[in-house]
């Protein structure tokens, strides 16, 4: 591409872009919706994208919801999406360990139903998941430190998780004292942005308090790493020269899309401004600058129109 | 003191050194005990400095005892002591908000039993404390982020809580998102040490979560901070140049010591190594380096015996 970084994409680039982009990667939180509710003009954006012969998949680092009941939001929400379609943290954790790190053994998953679902649809065994049982902190510090350890375990597991407690991170600790113990996280987002503006604790809360505890640092599945695009590469193929990554957020999004060499479109109706990437552009911190932003993902739907074609 | 830095305390520079000193700040765990068994000859040791006509204090950055509770203990394992001899961070905390920021309003508490005694002491509402009623996981995540504030709340304290959750993160978190409300933590310990080298996730785990969500840092009560000193300061009085800080670890005890401008005396019977003083001492990191070092504060002991004299 000639033009410079962070152009607005819009009228004749928009055009020129669209029609040299065969495949389209998008984040889904912040950009398709917020909470429960479609951006407006999203649905009809990938679904033209569609009609003009594109391929669509959706990148998340979300990992509360399995491929299949990605697919059935976005087919609720008007986007309609096939599960092979989705690349969520839940399900490309689950395949990391299964042909990746290969794990002969069982996790210990700090996670929710989501994960549990995706890590069983892979063969993996998992412990841990679920609400503590009513009076599960008994007895002293003494006890805690000598919880039961299921001597299977060889991984431990975080991902969001609305019954996180102080003895899911004690058991945490425990397993990854072990230095040959594998220490995954889905993601490290701070937040977890819903409709109206309102957040609640993200992904990275957790993993921040079980690295504290283990002295370690986790292996991170999500954005900004490079493994969800990594999947789609595997299962679905992609000229990484006629694909783009359309996100709202500059250091998973824009990040991995540069680290992946494909082009970045930053769309501002979720977490990143564009003052924040300016602010990256002048600092020379370039792969957190996207090629181009667009207001909202609606912005491109003129320059998809056969009317004006 | 014409000593070099990092020197072993023995023989006639221990006596030398003791008879310069009328105030000994001790640190606990590590220092005095390990869980609940007394360093060998440490009961010992603070029996003599006293007779000796030294004063001796308590300075613990745990927050899960009161004064009295840390008063008990140390009578029971033969060390003798007023509650008034005990600064910990349960009592700190609860004279900080009282004396210093003048906190007008409640606490949302995330603590145990101490913290709240110590909070009710010092006449300081709060809200928070103790395990989450069975079936507060309810709803989704749009509830959990409309979670009902109390309006009259204007500070969040962490401290070891072993019942922390994420539910207790969330309600932090919503307190937090106001930046009146003040931010403070107890300490940032990431373990707690037990007896036979077991450990627990100490409360530094809890605050980094907390930190994460909130997109802010706690102001910290315990060591490094030189708080629990001014504490001690103000309330017994003390002459920096006649006064020794004996601790553990480097990047609390020594380095609270080096900022207040004491003498640092490290015990290798807890967390941190000769090998890691030295190394600091190399790389010129000096405020991390003792002043003396001792296998053990019992090593002290022939430095007093009248025998010798």
């Amino acid at each position: 591409m000639t033009a410079s970084k962070c152009s607005r994409l819009s009228g004749e680039l928009s055009r020129r872009v669209l029609a040299s982009v065969d495949t389209v990667l998008f984040d889904c939180d912040g950009v398709l919706w917020r909470g429960d509710e479609a951006v407006p003009g999203a649905p009809e954006l990938v679904t033209a994208l569609r009609s003009s012969g594109k391929r669509v998949f959706y990148l998340t680092n979300n990992s509360t919801k399995t491929r299949a009941m990605y697919a059935d939001k976005l087919g609720r929400l008007g986007f309609g999406a096939e599960p092979g379609e989705v690349f969520g943290t839940a399900y490309c954790t689950a395949r990391y360990l299964r042909d990746e790190a290969r794990l002969q053994g069982k996790v210990y998953l700090i996670g929710g139903t989501a994960l549990s679902r995706e890590l069983e649809a892979a063969g993996i065994p998992h412990v841990g998941s679920g609400p503590e049982r009513p009076g599960a902190v008994t007895g002293g510090m003494k006890d805690w430190a000598a919880l039961e350890k299921d001597p299977d375990v060889r991984a431990v597991v975080v991902g969001f998780d609305e019954h996180f407690s102080y003895m899911k991170l004690t058991r945490a600790l425990r397993y990854l004292q072990d230095p040959d113990c594998l220490f995954i996280a889905t993601n490290t987002d701070s937040r977890l942005p819903l409709e109206g503006g309102r957040v609640i604790p993200g992904t990275g809360c957790m993993v921040r308090a079980v690295e504290t505890a283990a002295h370690r640092k986790a292996q991170v599945i999500g954005k900004p790493n490079s493994f969800l695009y990594d999947c789609v590469v595997k299962e679905c193929g992609l000229d990484p020269s006629r694909t783009v990554m359309v996100g709202d957020r500059l250091d998973t999004d824009i990040q991995m899309g540069s680290t992946c060499g494909i082009r970045t479109l930053l769309t501002l109706t979720g977490f990143s401004s564009l003052e924040e990437a300016k602010s990256h552009q002048e600092n020379g911190s370039l792969s957190l600058v996207p090629d181009f932003y667009v207001d909202s993902v609606a912005d491109l739907l003129p320059a998809l129109s056969p009317a004006d074609q």
